[in-house]
């Protein structure tokens, strides 16, 4: 580990720790060492135990979404030990079981951040990873042993849950459970999950728990015997188009997690009146819809991102309460390049997690 | 007038009564007379004194829609005074002010009939023309000097409101006030009208009267004036890009009356976040967005159509409460042809009413 002096900030300590990063766009990932700020007032230094890949890290590592910084260190599904704290930290002692999500940091003025949305932060948050914080430094992810953030942004990970199957829970739970409560999954709704990924097998877990009967809405039948396990009440392929005949104008709401483009005025007719469809995946390119679609009926065609710090935490209370974890499939950081390739195959049931003392 | 007796029921008479008609697809509408049913048990007649010209009139005498009953006897915006009452009739009186809207007719049973959403029934609902009732007669509009529709379906008008502008409310003045209510407009929302004409102007009114803070979209600044003196606070053109910029985040509620296609993804960037935009307009074909126009932000893009009947009523009190009518330009049925084309060129201040003492 070396150490360095900061030159612009009154004399501050950079250690390096052990990570993986990709080096440059579309190269595989390697071991290198990432920098971390020395404990500031209100951080905390995370020994990071575990860190999930998500599918997401693979768009920005290959920079799909353009403008990304490299090296990039990638990982915003982070469990660990805290290992030292700053003197102003109030929240957290060395020791505790905590996690870190998509955002380190917002701006903690606007309208948004005041509501606890801080992932719509309108005067700009901070990415975990891929990201610059508000000195103009870059940030890095999950995919190393150490990480420094502010305790605004560190998560406690209840003891009912081990750590390993917690991580996913930091971007794939929060997705899923900010949609299902805005939305009001609970008993007497009909909700229906499109896709059985990462994401996805996450909400079918949430989504029952929260009392709502639950339909998976899949390619192929090909998971339905995992997708009942889980908690689903119905599994369908809609690759067969009696799917959309039989089940027109059943559900309250209907969450897409799939990232391919959807035939939206199909999924649309699906819903109940004032059903919403709600997007947590989404391609890159433009969809189509019949405008139409959403005026029979009144429903709307919505869209959610992960969730706010103080959501995230009751979305971690509530999984440690009702013994909800992601499933995972646990990797040495060796097989991060070759899980990459699996994820793109959707060959992963239904996270890869990488376990960090293999770095 | 002439009287026959229908052969498939137990004595029924009908009378024929004036009308304007389109004898087939894009043919002029011309004087003719239209067959009424003697009232029934719970049916009123009336004889119609004012009716609308909606620009669905004008799509559906053309066949825009395709499967049009022809001769078509448009008109969904009735007023005028009760004539008759069948014996079981309970909520009007001969000499009553009533009006007509969309729908004469709807399967009563269904979850959202009794959910007084009767514009959603999936029972099938009965168009006021242009639509075939419970027996299968074709139904014909407002054009016309009488009409005869159920007690369930007819409307009071309140006395406090003139029946030539009251007319338009039974389409234009639903339309808006449906999702104006259902959205919450009201004290501390700021709401957006894109497109000052029949609908849009009666947008502005309503949200206007609620409370809201009102801001019309125009394509240009050419009605501002008439705008503002309608109530809305703020007006601006769409043509000008530095429209879309100075006002991203804006809005808590967008009102879409327009049939041309938008550019979506420039107006859910006007919304904040939690923010819907709702189209009570729309164009025959299929309209393109990104979806991540949805996801950052949590927005919606949603639709609505007219309004059921218990809240029409509530419509009709609550204009007539705060001196809503809609602006209109009265019109002789031998004008009709005309007004079609002043409506297609957006030449109208903002509604025809046809006086129907000139069929």
């Amino acid at each position: 580990m070396t150490t360095t002096v900061s030159p612009d900030t009154a004399p501050s300590t950079i250690t390096a720790y052990p990570a993986y990063a990709a080096p440059a766009a579309n190269a595989a990932l390697e071991r290198t060492t990432v920098p971390r700020r020395a404990v500031r007032e209100h951080d905390v230094l995370i020994e990071i135990k575990f860190a999930g890949i998500c599918h997401s890290d693979i768009h920005q590592a290959r920079d799909g979404w353009g403008e990304g910084i490299f090296p990039m260190v990638p990982g915003h599904e982070i469990a660990g030990i805290v290992a030292e704290v700053g003197p102003g930290v109030t929240k957290f002692a060395v020791g505790d079981r905590v996690g870190v999500g998509c955002l380190v940091d917002s701006c903690r003025e606007c309208d948004n951040c005041e509501a606890g949305l801080e992932q719509y932060c309108s005067g700009g948050s901070v990415a975990t990873y891929n990201g610059l914080d508000k000195e103009g430094e870059p940030t890095y992810g999950g995919y190393s042993t150490h990480i420094v953030v502010d305790e605004a942004f560190t998560l406690r990970i209840p003891d009912g849950l081990s750590l390993d199957v917690a991580a996913p829970l930091l971007c794939a739970g929060i997705t899923l459970y900010s949609p299902l409560a805005h939305w009001q999954a609970g008993p007497g709704k009909k909700v229906a999950i499109v896709g059985l990924g990462g994401l996805g097998h996450m909400g079918v877990k949430i989504a029952h728990a929260l009392g709502a009967e639950v339909t998976v809405l899949s390619q192929t039948l090909r998971k339905q015997e995992d997708g009942l396990k889980l908690g689903a009440d119905h599994y369908y392929a809609t690759s067969d188009e009696a799917t959309f005949e039989k089940l027109a104008s059943t559900f309250d709401l209907i969450l897409s997690t799939v990232s391919a483009p959807l035939p939206l005025d199909q999924y649309l007719s699906l819903l109940k009146t004032d059903g919403a469809l709600v997007n947590v995946g989404a391609p890159e390119e433009p969809v189509s819809l019949n405008l139409f679609s959403v005026i029979g009926g009144r429903k709307s065609l919505a869209g959610s991102g992960i969730g706010g710090i103080q959501e995230t935490q009751e979305m971690l209370d509530f999984c440690a309460e009702h013994g909800l974890g992601a499933e995972i499939e646990l990797i040495r950081a060796d097989e991060i390049n070759e899980a990459y390739e699996r994820v793109l195959a959707s060959d992963v049931r239904y996270r890869f997690v990488i376990d960090t003392a293999t770095i």
